[in-house]
């Protein structure tokens, strides 16, 4: 299956930019992924969710939200939380996220 | 040199969050790439771009500015209209761009 760019939302919405460097396939991650991926799913106010990864190199992860609540819960999920200190202590070299509210958006459909 | 999340920046910023789905390396993509960085750098307001692909799937490019009016600049530079002209015409098959006013940021460095 091709992957396509997630979006189409009506501004304004929010995301969360997160960037991150770690070792490629550190034990446990892709399991734990896979959970939260299927965890927000159920999240009020979620929209989409894309992820790309350079091998060897930069990671870059963003999540759509209708509004700052639903993101901020999110954030705020016990077993997101749990995820994200493990991630702290065990997967990720560095990691910046960046929370912003989404203005203005347009796109291009090659097909 | 292991790559490192940009950032640290003093909300509130201005993201262009760009994604997309290209085959690899198409023709002179790598040269305007390197050119329009180049070029970036000495837009008023640039902060910061970092850019990650996964092979066979999803681009996630992000630019950061200090402001909208540097970020617009930036989207009406005539070398990378052009740019994007062709990009649209040649390389992707879809993209999509969500232009965003960052409100709050943290991160983590392992060292």
């Amino acid at each position: 299956m091709t992957p396509r760019p997630v979006g189409g939302f009506e501004p304004p919405y929010y995301t969360a930019v997160f960037t991150s460097v770690r070792p490629d396939a550190p034990e446990g991650y892709a399991e734990t992924v896979d959970h939260l991926k299927d965890l927000v799913q159920d999240m009020p106010g979620f929209l989409g969710y894309e992820s790309a990864r350079t091998p060897g190199g930069l990671g870059i992860t963003v999540a759509y939200f209708r509004d700052l609540a639903g993101l901020d819960a999110w954030r705020d999920h016990p077993e997101h939380q749990a995820a994200k200190r493990h991630g702290r202590a065990h997967w990720y070299d560095s990691y910046r996220v960046h929370i912003g509210r989404v203005e203005r958006s347009y796109g291009h459909d090659g097909d």
